[in-house]
């Protein structure tokens, strides 16, 4: 199991091409909760998920935090070499949400193969389209949803995640994907609890009535 | 005067996609407050803009507006040509803003370049990374900022591209511009007046004091 079968690409890649993503790409492993990429702090360059999930995130100048997007298995990520693209004005800060394995194809070898290779800028059109589009979600959700929607929108899509009705998760790291503080995440979820969508205990939240938050959250 | 002075990448093209470019696309013009594109109903092409000035902006369900980027002399528009991208999930309208001229590029004939020619596609993902930019300010600035430094900004933005410090624009169109209902955009604004930034008139909002709005704005 080598980047050969996890870059989505790669038949559309000459043998020079693939040579050298094989010479230049290194495995690397990380522990959930490690900082994998830090906005402009650097440029590591483009990473391809082996396994695990990470966490794309915009952070605020007083320390708040707002998911923008998550990366699994055989995912790519391009803003973790943005330095390549000078119209990306944005930083953007990847975690590890899990314990990871990941490739990192460095940013000059990315860039090169993206200026000569009209199937590899392709391939990075269509990633930034598609995070472009899980931004204009959010955006729209922001926007014109109210928070009871989007908490519950994020109650489903982490369910659908863990594969389990049982969420571990507090209240401050939801804040942290959905841009609010603490408190307003705990009184929402008391009130969908005396609504008797979930129940709440020490370190978990329990979706107790799919149907009606996902009613709610109205996807 | 032809395409060939505005579109930016043209002595990257060979002569053949340079006339297969010449060949297919005709300069349009557009009254002010035009729908040119409109989201997912029409996939009309590549926008080159001539002269004049468009807004592309996103619509709630419920009719609600918010103003995602304009486009300016010799900008490009590539969302009018999503389709050829299946990733763009989403929808975004153009209209002119004021009386516009552009060419359109048909979609399959730019689609055809993309897929052929590295530089079209690095060009387009160039376009992206700067759309996507906007993007992320208008989100960290509604997540992050509130309401009074968001409608500064606008002042100052506006009154930039108008050169002038004298507005016409209505309450109205500022709340579609911000996606906010208009009583909120009159209130703060009557804030505004209050703290002698602006001077308000029938159609008008003149700024007086640029220097205060932009401290505010905190730009």
């Amino acid at each position: 199991m080598d980047i050969s079968n996890h870059f989505p690409i790669w038949n559309k890649l000459t043998p020079s091409q693939q040579n050298s993503i094989l010479a230049a790409s290194r495995l690397h492993s990380a522990q959930k909760g490690t900082i994998i990429h830090n906005g402009s702090l650097d440029c590591i360059g483009v990473l391809v998920i082996k396994s695990g999930q990470m966490r794309a995130y915009s952070l605020s100048d007083d320390g708040r935090e707002i998911t923008i997007y998550r990366l699994f298995d055989m995912d790519v990520c391009l803003f973790s070499a943005s330095c390549m693209m000078p119209d990306v004005q944005f930083d953007i800060i990847v975690e590890a949400e899990k314990d990871c394995e990941f490739w990192i194809i460095p940013t000059p070898v990315f860039k090169s193969l993206m200026d000569e290779s009209a199937a590899v800028a392709n391939f990075a059109i269509q990633i930034m389209a598609s995070r472009f589009s899980d931004v204009m979600w959010l955006m729209e959700q922001i926007m014109w949803k109210s928070f009871d929607k989007r908490l519950a929108a994020f109650l489903i899509e982490e369910s659908n995640i863990e594969d389990s009705d049982i969420l571990k998760i507090t209240h401050e790291k939801i804040g942290n994907h959905l841009g609010n503080p603490r408190e307003v995440v705990t009184r929402m979820l008391r009130y969908f609890q005396s609504e008797e969508m979930v129940r709440l205990t020490r370190g978990t939240i329990e979706i107790i009535d799919r149907e009606a938050l996902e009613k709610l959250s109205d996807r």
